[in-house]
């Protein structure tokens, strides 16, 4: 992969939030700060195309229909979806979820006898709507457990699987233990067993080249807030073998071709799933997002964003009573190391950082069952982008150091 | 009421877009545009304010907590809600109404011998929710007809409820006939007769003052994007008697209070129904539109559209041929002008107008039922803003005069 070549300082002064205060921000898992360019494609939007999109037959309806599926057509090319309509503009990623659950669970007709597995490492927006899901219809959730250092063997996973599996659904990449995990060797175990595959890539997308016609997965999610879009805007693929079959999720403007008293008749995807006014504001600053992700490079995105972790590793780990969960290697934590400090409990790490103005955050992280399942209540999170320095880690180092001390222990 | 005191040509220098071009935009009713402040309200949380917020343990995440938490509050007062958390941020208006038919439908335990009132003048996204409520639990859709006029008495109104009627569904301002109907009065027969009112106040909330408690509806929805805020913020209020006891919808990051692996416990409202990283830019910009109509003033803004719909009415009534759908009278339109010309087909009036950088709408503008009822398949609907000019209107006026000459009619 070699060094990054990115030139961090020059990016940083994009950033207007990283630049005002001696703000250390150490919660990119959460939210990532957006670059003035993002911004400023907003602003133009509604300063020079805003219109209702579709059905508007004058210049500027058109120019909001243009912004709004050349946004989608960019986000296809980003994750390699085969087509724009397989793309589905939803919130965030948890509609995402939401609206696969609701509506490819009432296509599949889950119900009694049908198991639906889901990682126990799953963030809630993963794993609420299955169990939803399954309390509504009787079907039954099961537990995809990973090792202590993130990782799922194949055999692990095909042996989770049972042949009432219809649904199996994972992230990419947890946001507590930060590992990627083979998705392309679990989707096609999940459909030689007649099972599909959901993935929620709300952490990966940031971090990694996303291939969704390479890792042959059933569905997507992901969030634009936090791969450096404004909030309020997110996305899920589909195979439009599923989406073309699928009953609507929400319903309302646009998503039907007729409609009389007695009659129904829905749109073809992916306006069927986009009801109401839709946010092109949001997709214009998507968009613009993946622009700016393309110019800073991918693969230079992973390998300053190695560089740090590894860098944040190496002092962490030197400092004694401190427990990083997850894999040893820096390669499996993309940026985030959730840890704890023997005695301390997390809340008061945070508190005592934030004193600091380093911002990282405690708790179960919205993976309160992997946490059961870690052994440990909390854990404190610093979670870096490949805008943070050395010497924000050296600042997250030496007061995580001090805190024992601070809190009246020797040593 | 009197003449409006606001300085138009001050108020349009706020709006870049209505600036650039020769453009009348007269589809506010769709989406209106946006004031400079507004945007930059947003661009400042980005810049000054922007992380996750709720369970943050630094500042900016207290900062961009507080920013979400002072615009629900902000809501709440201009709608006259009881309490801040009475307000749900959704994405729009059509989201809001999904999750009161979803949610609330479980929660009444809707089904077979349940009847539904829904208005036939509902935009699709106060009829298809409803719709499909019926569609998977059983019970009957009724519609509620209104008068050629946009009205429905009292005792139309009473007499359309059955014993069985659970849940009355209604606009409380169509989006083609534009008349404001009795909602206070509705309300009390619907409580009387056991039933629960959704209002949706899409149409509504931009031009006249709200007040959800001296209207004591169950549940009132609107979309922030056709009151001066960004696309992808919405609100749902609901009466907390009812909020408190509804399931979430969508699930996901902040709905739970607890989660292991065989017990959930939902968190407390509004947060139950937040699912995923919520749109703190959108509920910031929704905070700054709603200072901006409280510094033009609901009574001006009002009074200034009721001069602009008296001219543009005039103007249109006086042009052979043209056909307005709904009431005779001005005060009944609140901007929104539905109207054919005999023999010309409204996406060619639409066109024409188009091509003299008139901006207005054609189709059956996600009414198709009322359409339906009225006799006609579609109109073209031109809608006002209080920023528009009785030159812009000159402009439609003199533009639909010409049509039907250059359609090649004798008169």
């Amino acid at each position: 992969m070699g060094q990054s070549k990115i030139d961090v300082a020059a990016v940083r002064k994009e950033f207007p939030i990283l630049n005002q205060t001696d703000l250390a921000y150490l919660d990119n898992s959460a939210t990532v700060q957006k670059p003035q360019r993002v911004l400023d494609a907003v602003t133009h939007y509604y300063q020079a195309e805003n219109a209702n999109p579709f059905r508007g037959l004058y210049d500027l309806s058109v120019a909001a229909t243009d912004a709004y599926e050349d946004a989608r057509q960019k986000v296809a090319d980003f994750i390699n979806a085969p087509k724009k309509e397989d793309v589905i503009f939803t919130r965030n990623a948890s509609e995402s979820l939401n609206l696969v659950a609701y509506s490819m669970g009432r296509y599949l007709n889950v119900g009694e006898g049908d198991d639906i597995l889901v990682g126990i490492m799953e963030h809630h927006s993963n794993m609420l709507p299955w169990r939803m899901l399954a309390e509504q219809t009787g079907a039954a959730v099961h537990y995809l457990n990973c090792e202590k250092d993130g990782s799922i063997s194949a055999d692990a996973f095909k042996a989770a699987l049972t042949p009432n599996t219809k649904i199996v659904a994972i992230a990419e990449m947890s946001n507590v233990l930060g590992r990627i995990l083979p998705i392309e060797e679990f989707a096609k175990i999940c459909h030689e067993q007649g099972a599909i595959i959901v993935v929620d890539g709300a952490q990966s997308v940031p971090h990694s080249k996303i291939d969704v016609a390479a890792m042959d997965c059933d569905f997507f999610a992901f969030s634009g807030h936090k791969m450096y879009a404004p909030m309020g805007i997110g996305v899920l693929y589909g195979k439009s073998q599923w989406l073309d079959k699928m009953p609507p999720f929400m319903t309302g403007g646009e998503t039907i071709d007729i409609v009389t008293t007695d009659r129904i008749v829905w749109t073809e995807v992916p306006h069927r799933f986009e009801a109401g006014t839709v946010n092109v504001g949001g997709a214009v600053g998507l968009a613009a997002a993946i622009d700016f992700m393309n110019d800073m490079g991918l693969d230079q995105i992973e390998a300053r964003e190695l560089e740090l972790t590894t860098y944040a590793m190496d002092r962490l780990k030197a400092i004694p009573h401190i427990n990083i969960v997850g894999a040893d290697e820096p390669e499996n934590h993309h940026g985030i190391l959730a840890f704890t400090i023997d005695g301390v409990h997390p809340h008061d790490i945070t508190t005592i950082l934030s004193e600091n103005n380093i911002a990282v955050r405690a708790g179960h992280h919205c993976a309160e069952p992997l946490h059961h399942y870690l052994g440990v209540p909390s854990t404190t999170r610093a979670s870096l982008a490949f805008y943070n320095t050395t010497e924000e880690i050296d600042r997250l180092a030496d007061a995580v150091a001090a805190i024992r001390k601070e809190m009246g222990y020797d040593e």
